[in-house]
């Protein structure tokens, strides 16, 4: 990078600030760095920290390389699929290729259950869910209008949102009391706050299965949404990317089913909109495929007209679209990817709770919402922040602290799990209970000197109960038999 | 599509506004539109539009089927590549792969001559060269600010720049008495327009080589851009797609190469920006490669977080990488594209002036410049559309009138030559010669009716000197002789 810099004042400072804040220098993003400087690897750095902070799913990869290998005329990079090339690269209609929406609406159905049916004409293109959030807020709302969003959501809408179209969000302040249910008080709450501070409310936001939850929205509450907009005569946008990361029941229910059993008259279908993805259901983020399903004319056509900033390469619609045009392979990913997260979750929950850990009870998802409330010396973020530290720093875990995500509580933790093979899995796992240990041994007091020289100071409350305590002292302290590799994080070297 | 509608004033007006405003409503489009509903096809439908409004890059595309067959291991999707299949799918990073980064920084250097090297970490992706408009607008300016922008330029501009991001586009008119040439004098009066209308002035934007002009910008020039960017102290966005596409000297100066010549004291770096893609050097407009290049430090890291809006997917990404790494391979793409179209260019401008139309002389670009203002009944727009309707309804030949190019005066038309083989080439210089001779034989009065139902009348003036007048008639009323069929457009059916 040149030294030319005397002219920096003419890129409007707004440009810049916004595109340095929202959530960018949250600890979410910290989390990335500190595992950027320091990356585990089994072989190469094998201290190193763990990914635990990106949710992806890549449980499944070995099925799509197997069809890669199995469907050579599925691309056009193959000598049985290049005599389709020139059409493809040349492809550059921002409706999208017909066979790539009609895919995509097809598996939209299938990962619902095949209870609802998708209009390949309503689908519209975006460079991934981040280009999809920007360019529904862009469609539906002006600068200075907000969105209300149930909190803790994922950190990255106050950029997507936000960032270009100079929309504001506003939280729906979930508790922990009611395991973060979204209630029509706390809605009416924020709406109200808005209208008496002059804002103009344009939709509600909510991501279903949620991330960081993992939970699924049950029927009622979904009702209570839909009667909600319909009252106020707001936009319902629903994320719905996780939706075939449902490993158990209840059911997932999409947006898509619940407005089918209201009539016209109580539900204008002109304020719902769904965002989906095949980032995390498929495992694909590099492909950046983001999809904006509106049920309003107006938003599809507008829409569209944007696909042209952020099309999905047409190299990417053709293999997509002949991938989805595999009935079969695309129902064995479907019931394989859940019951590879459904085993993965079932063992890292379980392992946790071992150590007096527990998470929400959840569904779905990638990640496992981790409760460390006990483990905080008081209940404020300072100590949450303090925790986090140490996990990141110390037993060298990148986890996401619930403020990044807007939570309104502190001590709950996002902690991703299938972004991982099952070696790094038990070797997160081994750390996880060494750290655990450690403390209830009352050695709870240590500075820890971070790669900035920064001292950051750990005090934990020891406050497991004692039949807990004795389940963990049975517990090996080394790793499960199954792994491969002895434990080598920098706490279990201590003991050792 | 559904019949909820009610609520459509929700969206705001607006955007919906800015969606179908912006060029989109001009002859550019609706020519498209014209071509979509009765497109040409030799055998389905030999009566059809010939599509000659999209500047498409088809000619070398033979050359990368046949790469792709040889080097499986490049892409993801084949049995020899499909073990990167994981990193790859997984890959999100809003930099982009860096042997991405470096192969174009490395081709970009080929393209102009080696004559300058580019640094990978200057390189911001955006989808295509639009998404590339939208983020340095963006970057560069405030809705209200303004960009110079010389005329003709590509209509899309009017939708890149602007749609989003609310800045205006100020024509620097350019005329053919000079070749339309970008002189000091008209960039200061559009300039000094502006500051008397109280419009803030940000930045200039030129194409070079120039969409549709097909010309390059001689060094001098060039410097003269150079000192009045400095000079003003706003900044210079050189979009340079089309560099590859040059078939004959004068070489191609990219700006790259003109900033070297500057002591920093006499140019601000930070003011120089370049737009950069492959839809049209390598033709792969479906693959939404786009690439922002600034020598602005600011604009690097602004524009690298925006990337997330409209990242390259990373099956693409990769395929790229691996075909720009074979050095041999880019060289000789190169070379055979430039002769190819060197060919194609040589061929249809001396067929058309075989029939005494001239073309403003271009070194450059998949398209010329054809001018026709000899037959236009007067010199205005009207007579300049009275004349594209005939073309395109009559002649069935999509061409864009220079209206639609912000052209200042009529008579301009600009016909792509690159998208299609020479059968179809042959097609529609046979319906070119046939129009000029019927009209020459003085039957120029008719009155076609569109497929809208709309009565076109056509007067066109016959102003052909008596030389040209004998050479059209000397010459066969069929198609020439290497063509594979035999006439088959409306006019010359007529006649037979």
């Amino acid at each position: 990078m040149g030294s030319h810099s005397s002219n920096r004042t003419r890129v409007p400072l707004s440009r810049m600030a916004m595109g340095n804040g929202h959530g960018e220098d949250s600890p979410y993003f910290d989390g990335w760095k500190a595992y950027q400087i320091d990356p585990f690897d089994p072989a190469e750095n094998p201290h190193g920290v763990i990914q635990m902070g990106l949710a992806e799913n890549q449980l499944c990869a070995d099925l799509i390389e197997e069809w890669l290998i199995d469907h050579p005329e599925g691309s056009i990079c193959t000598a049985g699929g290049s005599d389709k090339f020139r059409d493809i690269a040349n492809f550059q209609d921002y409706h999208g290729l017909p066979k790539f929406r009609n895919g995509i609406a097809i598996f939209m159905g299938k990962v619902r259950g095949n209870r609802v049916k998708f209009d390949p004409d309503r689908i519209v293109m975006s460079g991934g869910a981040t280009g999809a959030h920007d360019l529904i807020a862009f469609c539906l709302a002006d600068p200075g209008d907000a969105f209300l969003v149930p909190t803790p959501y994922y950190p990255g809408f106050d950029r997507d949102l936000c960032w270009r179209t100079g929309v504001k969000i506003l939280p729906v302040n979930c508790k922990s009391s009611n395991n973060f249910k979204i209630t029509k008080k706390a809605l009416e709450e924020a709406y109200n706050g808005a209208v008496d501070a002059g804002i103009r409310v344009k939709g509600l936001i909510i991501t279903n299965p949620s991330n960081p939850l993992g939970t699924t929205l049950d029927r009622a509450t979904m009702k209570d949404l839909v009667d909600f907009v319909n009252e106020m005569n707001i936009h319902l946008v629903c994320d719905e990317i996780y939706a075939a990361t449902l490993f158990r029941g209840p059911d997932f229910i999409s947006i898509a089913e619940v407005i089918e059993e209201y009539d016209d008259d109580c539900c204008n279908r002109d304020l719902i909109h769904i965002i989906y993805s095949l980032s995390k259901d498929m495992g694909l983020p590099g492909f950046r495929i983001g999809i904006v399903y509106s049920y309003n004319d107006d938003v599809v056509r507008c829409g569209r007209k944007m696909s042209s900033f952020g099309l999905i390469s047409s190299q990417t619609q053709h293999l997509i679209a002949s991938m989805l045009s595999d009935d079969e392979f695309v129902e064995r990913f479907i019931a394989e990817s859940s019951a590879r997260l459904a085993k993965r979750h079932g063992y890292f929950t379980h392992e946790l709770e071992r150590v007096g850990i527990r998470c929400l009870d959840s569904n779905a998802g990638l990640f496992v919402w981790m409760d460390l409330r006990e483990l905080l010396a008081e209940q404020t973020f300072e100590a949450e922040m303090v925790l986090w530290r140490v996990v990141i720093h110390k037993v060298k875990l990148n986890v996401s602290p619930g403020s990044s995500f807007h939570c309104s509580e502190p001590g709950w933790y996002r902690v991703c799990i299938a972004n991982m093979d099952d070696q790094t899995m038990e070797i997160a796992l081994a750390r996880i209970r060494s750290f655990v240990l450690e403390n209830m041994m009352g050695n709870c007091m240590r500075v820890v000197r971070s790669k900035e020289s920064k001292a950051v100071e750990c005090k934990l409350k020891v406050s497991f109960s004692n039949r807990k305590m004795e389940e963990v002292m049975k517990m090996p302290c080394s790793m499960s038999p199954c792994s491969p590799m002895p434990p080598r994080s920098p706490l279990v070297r201590a003991r050792t």
